[in-house]
């Protein structure tokens, strides 16, 4: 197995309910590869960062299994930096500042050595960022899978729908399924979704879990019950991080293989959001990763005789 | 076993995105009592009509094994008629009339032949209602469920709390869980409100899923993505009968089977909502209702071995 992981590695700068940060390292790919590096090893990242990245954050990644070798660093330019503050729910945020600094001309590089890929992971970026890291392998990996966000839908459908066209799965929330189909009815929106390209589509609920489609088929993962959510970001990431980590790591991209990848990235996602940034990841043990997957196990289980 | 369930029996005028009635027949024991009949008979109605009610479809129930000694007809009043319309989410909804008329002075009756009860599902009603049906049975059954709504958590929140104490299972939805305990969690909530008297909460979500709290235990059960939601009157209380009908039927109030009551429940819930009224629940047969808890062991089972 081969992993590229696609995706920026910023700095966030978070206020939930429960608090507030200064800059904190955050980004799409360093929760995508952070999450995935528990299930399979190596993972290879692809991003930019700028001068301000601490170099420290890209060791700590190489320690944990993570190749940083597709990782530009520029010299001359500050990394992408996110501002949001989280309402009362959780589940909707305030964009404070967006800067996007060396993202603005982000141009993938990937490295001779992830020319073995063959599982790609596209965080959200723009689309035509995810097609090109697409088109500068030599080979196509076995599974693609894309995360994207409505802000493309509304500035970039038709760079969009083109690169939908070349993944196996995408994963996006239910306003934005509802928005890219224009359907409301999930079942209906996932009909339509998995005929522009994805023969796979995940829709992620929050706390409400996510939903798996495939041609007639659905599995409906439950999200775990919290305690307290303390900063969702990079939740959705992290999920997906599991996801295709648990895929590469067990080289079975059938669906009900797709179906133990989906709780794994629930898992993980549930561990994420209970500190702030990639702080809860950073200390997280295999132990703690296994006792979650049997909570899972114990949360969905029920045992009907059916004739 | 045996099975009484309380509530309303009246009239409903429904708007929905996908049309319109005229006054229909509905009320929350309509709905339970239907559901549950398909799992468990006879099943004890108490409710209270005006002379406006059909005997007919009285004599429907009657042949379903629901038993309608209970129901009081009174002849100089009409019966309590509900109207509302449903936003294009269907999740919330306008009320446009309310009529109590007989529900105004609504003194339950419990005939003799219902003394045996085990099983007793209180449907929403005013509390003080709720509790004397309670106090009239000459010994408490074996298990309790009472469903109520946020209007009597604004209105007569203190005898709604008298009454928690009374009851063994209680079933609202997220809003109501969260309003009753003061608590966004939903894990916090269900930890204050099983110490309000209910030793079990059901925390219904609609198109969501379901949750049941016992102690330090949890199980989500999802609800079935669907093509197309109707009319989701009825729902909750569908779903309550089944849920009390497939623990009378099985007699085992045990964690565990409450989970598969729970899905039972679900199932019941998702044929109700696929037509106005209690048109689907009138025409549904067994072997459909058996296809469909299939549908939900697909939906949510998942293989993983862990250490």
């Amino acid at each position: 197995m081969s992993l590229i992981v696609v995706g920026t590695m910023a700095f966030d700068a978070i206020e939930t309910p429960f608090g507030k940060t200064d800059k904190i390292i955050g980004g799409a790919a360093t929760y995508i590869a952070q999450s995935a590096s528990f299930l399979a090893q190596p993972v290879k990242a692809v991003s930019v960062v700028g001068y301000d990245f601490p170099a420290e954050k890209l060791q700590q990644m190489n320690s944990k299994g993570i190749h940083t070798e597709g990782v530009q660093i520029k010299h001359d330019e500050k990394s992408f930096f996110w501002s949001g503050k989280y309402h009362l729910d959780m589940n909707t945020r305030d964009t404070l500042a967006t800067e996007l600094n060396v993202l603005a001309n982000f141009d993938p590089i990937i490295p001779d050595s992830y020319q073995d890929c063959e599982y790609l992971m596209l965080g959200n970026l723009t689309p035509a960022v995810q097609q090109s890291v697409i088109k500068r392998l030599h080979r196509r990996p076995k599974l693609i899978v894309m995360d994207t966000m409505n802000f493309w839908m509304d500035v970039a459908l038709d760079e969009l729908k083109e690169t939908l066209k070349m993944v196996d799965v995408l994963t996006i929330n239910d306003e934005e399924a509802r928005q890219l189909s224009g359907e409301y009815s999930l079942v209906k929106a996932a009909r339509k979704i998995t005929g522009m390209g994805p023969r796979y589509l995940i829709i992620k609920k929050g706390e409400h879990g996510a939903l798996l489609f495939h041609d007639n088929h659905v599995f409906y993962a439950p999200a775990l019950p919290l305690e307290e959510v303390f900063d969702p970001t990079g939740a959705g990431d992290t999920f997906a991080g599991g996801f295709i980590g648990y895929l590469a790591k067990t080289g079975d991209i059938s669906f009900d293989n797709m179906k133990n990848a989906i709780i794994y990235g629930s898992a993980l996602a549930s561990f994420c959001v209970e500190k702030f940034g990639t702080e809860r990841l950073d200390s997280l043990t295999e132990q703690e990763l296994e006792a979650r997957i049997r909570e899972f196990i114990n949360l969905v289980q029920f045992d009907i005789d059916v004739k």
